[in-house]
C-alpha cells in the first residue's frame, strides 16, 4: 500500500508587492516534484535578506530572468 | 583607505556538460554584487543533489529561464 505523500511546498503566500530587482540578491527556481506539483520562485532581499515568494507569471519575473541571460552577453562586444 | 574587498564568487568552474533539465530540482541566481562581479547559476540535481556551476549565456539556461515563466500559462485555460 503506497502512503500518501504529503505536499510540501516552501510557498505558503505569494507576495504580490512590487519590489526593486536591484534590491535582490538572490533567485532561487524550483521545479515541480512530488512534494510540490508547482514551479516555486523565492527571491532573498539584499539588505535585509528576507525572502519572498513570486509569482513566476509575473512581468517582474519575466524581464528579472530575460536579465539574466542576457547581460552577459552585453560584455562581450 | 578603503579595505581592498576580496572576491568571493561561490563558481569556480563552470560547467559545460550537456544536462537533462528534467534531472534539475532547483536553479539558484545570484546576482553581481561586491562580493562577486558575475552572476552565478547553480543548479542542484533532483537524485544526486549534485551541485553545478552554469553558464548563464548557454542555450540550456536559456530556455530552462524561459520555460519557467511559460509552464504556468499553459494551465490557464
Amino acid at each position: 500500500v503506497p502512503l500518501s505523500r504529503a505536499v510540501r511546498c516552501i510557498c505558503i503566500e505569494i507576495s504580490s508587492r512590487p519590489f526593486n530587482p536591484k534590491a535582490l540578491e538572490k533567485l532561487e527556481i524550483i521545479r515541480p516534484s512530488q512534494s510540490c506539483p508547482r514551479v516555486e520562485i523565492i527571491a532573498q532581499m539584499k539588505k535585509s535578506k528576507e525572502k519572498r515568494c513570486l509569482n513566476p507569471e509575473s512581468e517582474t519575473i519575466k524581464k528579472l530572468l530575460k536579465a539574466v541571460s542576457k547581460k552577459r552577453s552585453k560584455r562581450t562586444p
